[in-house]
């Protein structure tokens, strides 16, 4: 609906003019290239794990993200205190819960994450999602067996347990905060043969949670908008290391307006 | 000779089908480009070296590398772990011993991992081969002095010793198990001016790995179709960052039967 | 001036023949980016923190970088010790200080790393170099704030008191002994779109250092090489993520008169 299209225009160009830092405690696979990500479309990134830095970090970011994907003891604890710490300063949040349901490891971490810093979004595929439901379910590696409808319902009961919002990606994505729910249908194939792009949502989520606005349309606007950058890559490149390079072009060249016109965004 | 080149354009194929997941035990530098290069190609790799998930993350996996080119004393722990797992479990174990050689910690290291948990298949340069045969070798840097026939004699002793397969990787490769040898001719000058290209090689032989046959062959069959990926990226790039997109890109678009005609494979 | 110029063209021509190793320890985030860059343009990099290896790395290594972007406490260990090694083997060091400023944590890691190893050369953006002044200052996240010309002070005194060259990098750098200084006004916007740009530049200064010359026309003709690869891969990329893959392969393919007409550097 047109109105979604317009707040996912409107919020990328005040991105733009704003320039929020994201920070990321995040896995080693994917630092460079989600760095690369939120500098492309115009927010600034900054990676830091210490415990002794992570007050002052926290004081400078506009939106924080935790992401599970290459856990150990020391960054467990780096992750728990930058919750906290988010929570206590009112920073939007965004919890990656990558292999959620692989390892009883990243399970457990994720929940526990979870409790103690009430994340603003929990951004995942269906498999991770499905895991963090009461239900529970599995994983297979890093990927997902399972549609985003398939964890709808978890999803809305995560969301509506917590009070926070959940967005399941996946060939369509579904944002809900257990009433209110969109689903969004931009996106591609290739997105798939390229590593950490799970993960490029979720910064991208926390980009556009930096500006005050509706969590659920802003979540939503976020996964267009990085789901219009792979359909025009995709156009241009139809193979996944060259598709990649023009996903980054397009994070940048994608104005207001082609967002505005290119998103499809609609109320379940 | 026709028959190996029939023998990768299949495992190549079941590859596509199965999508293996190929767990990661490897270093900081290369971790993005092989989660890129196993995704391109196919298969589905995970990278963790928690003790706490390293038995949830071998259920899962369908083969394992381990590479040493980023060590410390908790990452050692991870790496004998998930050798001696891989070990139980039957798992196909690739060593890339990076810098072997170049350090006394490394050498150690390689050493150990292979006397702990016998991998199925140690891939490294020349220097690093003859830096782990009992008459030993240095290592200037993380690259090589020596073409991979330098090393032969030394690769069949090791082989021989343990029962294991040993491939060198340079201008030309060799992969032998003590008894069998296969030379692979494919291959491109500009692979020496990307990093990670040798371990790209490693997860890539581990892929083939996942698909029950002879491990010689299917070694060279994975080489080969690396090689293979680097010629065609080179007829369309001859710079060395649009170079590694096209690797990539020939990684995802190269067929089943293109291996077959493409792959250069001799007895040796 | 020619001079420069000619000085920066004689240099990559000797990296080009003698390809020095330059070890780093250095952040996660730039760990591939700055591992291609330095192949790319003839040299060959090595990664390693280990405590046990840092002797032996230090012996085969040509020139040393110190990058503090991603700090814990085992990793400060491992910067302290690799400075101690490069300063008592005499091997050039470049100290890259990302986001002194940002967190009391790097402020104070950066200074104690200066004090007890003395670098070669301290390479960073304005804010980074202003809060290493005794005058201090403050950064906002990884970015600048401030032009070149604002630290243009403060990279005197800080070289004047410790007897080592300082290079502010921004719109146009500064590189100043505290007596002579040079100005380089090569580079393009859109490395400001690009993470690890700062980083990629002081691997290459390093590089440069490797090779016997003038400290402050060797840093010089490093940031006007790199400045250069930005200015030719934007006029055939005009967005991020192709045009970081153009500058790798023009750092491969900038030949030694590209670079002695191209550079723009000129005294202060």
């Amino acid at each position: 609906m047109a109105q979604f299209g317009l707040i996912a225009g409107e919020l990328l160009s005040r991105i733009r003019s704003a320039r929020p830092v994201v920070h990321s405690v995040t896995n080693y696979v994917v630092m460079n290239s989600t760095a690369n990500v939120l500098l492309a479309m115009g927010a600034s990134p900054i990676m830091a794990h210490a415990l002794e830095e992570m007050a002052d970090i926290t004081a400078i970011a506009n939106s924080v993200v935790i992401n599970i994907g290459t856990l150990s003891k020391t960054w467990i604890e780096s992750m728990m205190l930058a919750g906290r710490l988010a929570k206590v300063a009112g920073k939007p949040l965004v919890l990656d819960p990558v292999g959620a349901g692989a390892t009883k490891l990243r399970t457990k971490t994720a929940k526990e994450i979870i409790e103690e810093s009430l994340p603003t979004v929990i951004r995942g595929n269906a498999s991770e999602i499905l895991s963090l439901s009461p239900q529970g379910g599995t994983t297979r590696g890093v990927d997902s067996l399972h549609t985003a409808e398939d964890a709808f319902d978890a999803a809305r009961g995560i969301a509506s347990a917590l009070g926070t919002v959940v967005a399941v990606t996946g060939e369509r994505d579904i944002v809900t905060d257990g009433e209110k729910s969109l689903v969004v249908s931009n996106g591609h194939a290739l997105l798939g043969y390229v590593t950490g792009t799970g993960c490029a949502a979720s910064v991208i989520v926390a980009a556009f949670l930096s500006q005050d606005s509706d969590l659920v349309s802003a979540s939503a606007a976020a996964l267009a908008f990085f789901g219009l950058a792979g359909e025009k890559a995709a156009a241009e490149a139809p193979h996944p290391g060259s598709f990649w390079v023009k996903v980054l072009d397009a994070l940048y060249s994608i104005t207001p307006e082609e967002l505005e016109q290119g998103a499809r965004i609609t109320a379940l």
